[in-house]
């Protein structure tokens, strides 16, 4: 039998239906229809009806779906269902905003211990109170609280040495805000969060929108021209986007 | 003419590539093959090629990629030639460890700006030495400083009334590390920094990965059940994942 394979944003988008219906649910809704859910992951109903078929079958024709059922179904194929306990790698500002950050709790997180390779920062209380320990009590802790997951947050060149050490205590999934890339196992994840790189999208987005709206702009002069409702050549120095379509008379 | 949807995982990929396109450069590296370079966005060649193939033709068939052609072509594709500026909204922990990011100079993006509406932090001294100021003050700096990008770090029932103001004064692209969807006009891109969707995605390969071993498991033990080479019921009680195989004798 061939095996399927589920789209990563089909889980990301997992993750966003979830938290939704979890809302939902906090304000007594029992049904939710296709188009209401499906928007909140900016797609539409076609998308996430493919999304959960991956799953198997879900909702009623007409109806919708029913709040509960569909936020225990999907919590238990993304494997959300119990506490989840992770590792902090890195004593600096990103783990400190994560510490504060209600969201993890509130998705089963539950950070049980921050470590780090420096020196200076180890036996550091944080703003929550918890201490900075040392690295060489990784293992030890992997094992007792049956920690999978672990969140690396230490500069760049440091990153694929505490990945090694982090494999090698049987971590399993490893979200990383080192730009980067990591090098693993086959049977260990990894994520990585790089603020800029979704700066340079965004970038992406807005230089395209503006290349559009050019060449639509240049039409209109264009189609100006052709039927000659405007004899002189047109002086447009810039759209309202600030940028300059280059010809003058 | 049909155009061609550039997927936006391509877009994120581009940003990977010119990431190490300045790595080589820097170490004065002249040519990378597409082997390597496709290797740091976790992909095969061939889809190396698919990407770049969106934008023109790049590359010598045997030889590979001139590193300083490809990187210019990529930051312009990307539009990430100059520097861009960037306001910042909300001053608590998360804007205060991207403030001491390095990423985001050697990217080319500048925080112009810290505002907020949360009358408390407005005219307190950030640790780079910026002072939060009023959302008041807005509309001036996006107009005096050319800003189009905006990162939104404020409490989640706040996001959509800060992305309204945001949209308002001109703003054209937004990074959100609020989970909540905010809504903008099409012609406004967003993008969702959610650190615990992204522990979801990695549970979720986990306990893919602990399905398939038990499947595995199971099926040796079928085998082994089958060809008579053990004639009791197997105890199985867990697998080394401690994830339970479920039948005992």
């Amino acid at each position: 039998m061939k095996k399927t394979k589920i789209p990563a944003a089909t889980i990301i988008r997992l993750s966003v239906y979830q938290r939704y219906l979890k809302q939902l649910l906090a304000r007594g809704v029992k049904v939710v229809s296709s188009q209401d859910l499906a928007s909140q992951a900016n797609v539409n109903p076609a998308q996430l009806r493919k999304d959960l078929s991956y799953f198997g079958r879900f909702g009623v024709r007409g109806v919708g779906y029913c709040v509960s059922t569909l936020l225990q179904s999907i919590s238990s194929i993304l494997g959300v269902m119990e506490q989840r306990n992770v590792i902090l790698v890195g004593a600096g500002p990103i783990t400190q905003a994560l510490l504060r950050h209600p969201g993890f709790a509130q998705q089963g997180y539950h950070f049980e211990a921050v470590l780090d390779i420096d020196e200076r920062n180890i036996g550091k209380s944080l703003d929550n109170g918890m201490v900075v320990q040392s690295m060489e009590r990784l293992k030890e802790i992997v094992e007792e609280k049956n920690v999978e997951l672990a969140v690396i947050a230490v500069p760049s060149d440091q990153s694929q040495e505490i990945g090694d050490v982090l494999v090698e205590a049987g971590i399993k999934g490893i979200l990383s805000f080192s730009p980067n890339r990591i090098k693993v196992p086959r049977n260990v994840s990894i994520q990585y969060v790089d603020f800029t790189i979704l700066l340079d999208s965004l970038t992406y987005n807005i230089s395209k929108g503006r290349k559009e709206e050019t060449k639509k702009e240049l039409k209109k002069e264009e189609q100006k021209l052709k039927w000659g409702s405007e004899h002189s050549w047109p002086v447009v120095q810039s759209n309202s986007n600030g940028y300059s379509v280059g010809y003058s008379s």
